[in-house]
């Protein structure tokens, strides 16, 4: 398959149920929507949306039963990186080409608009389950499941444990753990969702969650990777950001052979993650693919 | 009845519940948790959380029922606490008589501490209907009311437009429709939360929301009140902070005469909202009245 023509495709209705989300709505703040939508619509990649509509078809549902907790994950996803760019944390003022929302808003606008995009993604999943017609055991069972891969035990501590690892010599062990749950979790909390929205059976749910647990990491050594080795041009972030920031990555630790190795790996337990699903698990083999051989080569 | 003698014992069973929720969890790392804890376990009054309780034993249920949902409400409100402390918002160095979070840890963790607070709200709302046996439609409702009153046309909202007309000569208008937001859509819905979580047919649901509507603002204009006429000892925070940041408040704009009438009418039409219910909503009565007057006199 062609697999950026199909990313494109899946990103532009992303993009439509994004905008609908985001809508003007009595009570919100003009200026609040608008740092919002600048920090949704500034050209994401739409990964974490995009796996929760693939697992969603993975299991054998249609993908607009999907759709709202799709855009909760990337609403969710969306506040982390505003809230990471603040000058208390990473201190980026460059995301994805652009200025981050504190500098193009101010900081308190940032930090609100982080907050409001955390919250919105809450109602939109909980609204979810009356306009999907997803059983509502199902979709409590998904908001459990952002839930504990955003908060204390997953992304935010993931984050903690980020900004305390910074100029600390850090093992695999550690970068490991700091990646599994700042990157990794979110990641596989989208199979996971996606997955139990198109009505999973045990043992589909089993594989799907294997699949997203060795993804989540792949895709995070991937981003190392990239990090390391390419351009602003390639990243829309600072050139060499992570090692100027002394972040814990797999190439500070393990080299950028080393770190491709591992992502090579990660990448091969994703396909075999996979093997009981048959075809209609292709878009979701050729994403670990192409997410992996991007940045580490076949 | 005794309402400070049912407060504090109500205010036990709230603090019991949240000592489990914010127990040590695998993967969250310490600082993280502490800096969690210091914000919720810092003498707050838990009006929010026994107001849940209150309204579920209004519209008939047990309190045991509503527990999940009111520690979630809590959890929301302390974040909200923490993250308008923030130097980049209202810098306040003093709640409750304390160091606000980010002097006694630094700003990072409290932006995060509040990420994740916020967080395990929803991850608590959510696990609440298998825990409590609520109606699954019935959780999802109430997930959704949370994340409303919570978010950009609620009470990310209100902070935004608190913050923007800083400094700006507000009329009443202006005043209501603030605190409507910041301060009054959390109280509704921990009302309607627990009417919800306490099965409350129709007429009920509606009572108890009409109550909550009103609570919510004599919340805030009683507050706006001690703020501006009691000393640090009583609020803990800075003597006349509202007036000092220039802050759109009752007093600043009806004087404080004019505000103590508002907060009495907003009573009487609290209790006149009640009627339907009779015996049951005793306490909610009782609240209602003790909220006011002390801050309004008779």
């Amino acid at each position: 398959m062609n697999v950026e023509a199909y990313l494109a495709e899946r990103r532009a209705v992303i993009e439509t149920a994004l905008e609908r989300a985001l809508a003007p709505t009595d009570g919100v703040p003009r200026s609040l929507l608008e740092a919002m939508r600048y920090a949704v619509f500034s050209g994401g990649k739409r990964v974490r949306p995009i796996l929760v509509l693939m697992a969603c078809e993975a299991a054998g549902g249609t993908h607009e039963r999907a759709l709202p907790f799709a855009c909760a994950v990337e609403l969710i996803h969306t506040y982390s990186l505003v809230h990471d760019d603040l000058p208390a944390m990473d201190d980026d003022d460059l995301r994805r080409g652009r200025a981050t929302v504190h500098v193009a808003f101010d900081e308190a606008h940032a930090i609100l608009a982080g907050d409001a995009l955390l919250t919105e993604a809450f109602a939109l999943a909980a609204a979810g389950a009356a306009t999907t017609g997803l059983e509502p055991t199902r979709a409590l069972a998904v908001i459990a499941v952002i839930a504990h891969a955003a908060g204390a035990a997953g992304m935010v501590g993931g984050q903690v444990a980020d900004l305390e690892a910074e100029g600390v010599r850090a093992d695999i062990a550690l970068v490991e753990s700091i990646h599994r749950r700042k990157t990794a979790a979110l990641i596989a909390a989208a199979v996971e969702v996606g997955a139990l929205a198109g009505g999973a059976a045990d043992a589909a749910l089993r594989a799907l969650r294997a699949y997203g647990h060795e993804l989540g990491l792949a895709f995070q050594v991937a981003d190392d990777l990239l990090d390391a080795t390419a351009s602003t041009a390639v990243t829309g972030k600072r050139e060499g950001g992570d090692a100027a920031h002394g972040k814990a990555t797999y190439p500070a630790v393990l080299g950028v052979d080393g770190a491709c190795g591992v992502a090579r790996a990660l990448l091969a337990r994703c396909l075999a993650a996979l093997a009981p699903l048959g075809e209609r698990a292709a878009p979701l083999r050729a994403l670990a693919t192409f997410i992996v051989e991007r940045a580490a080569g076949r």
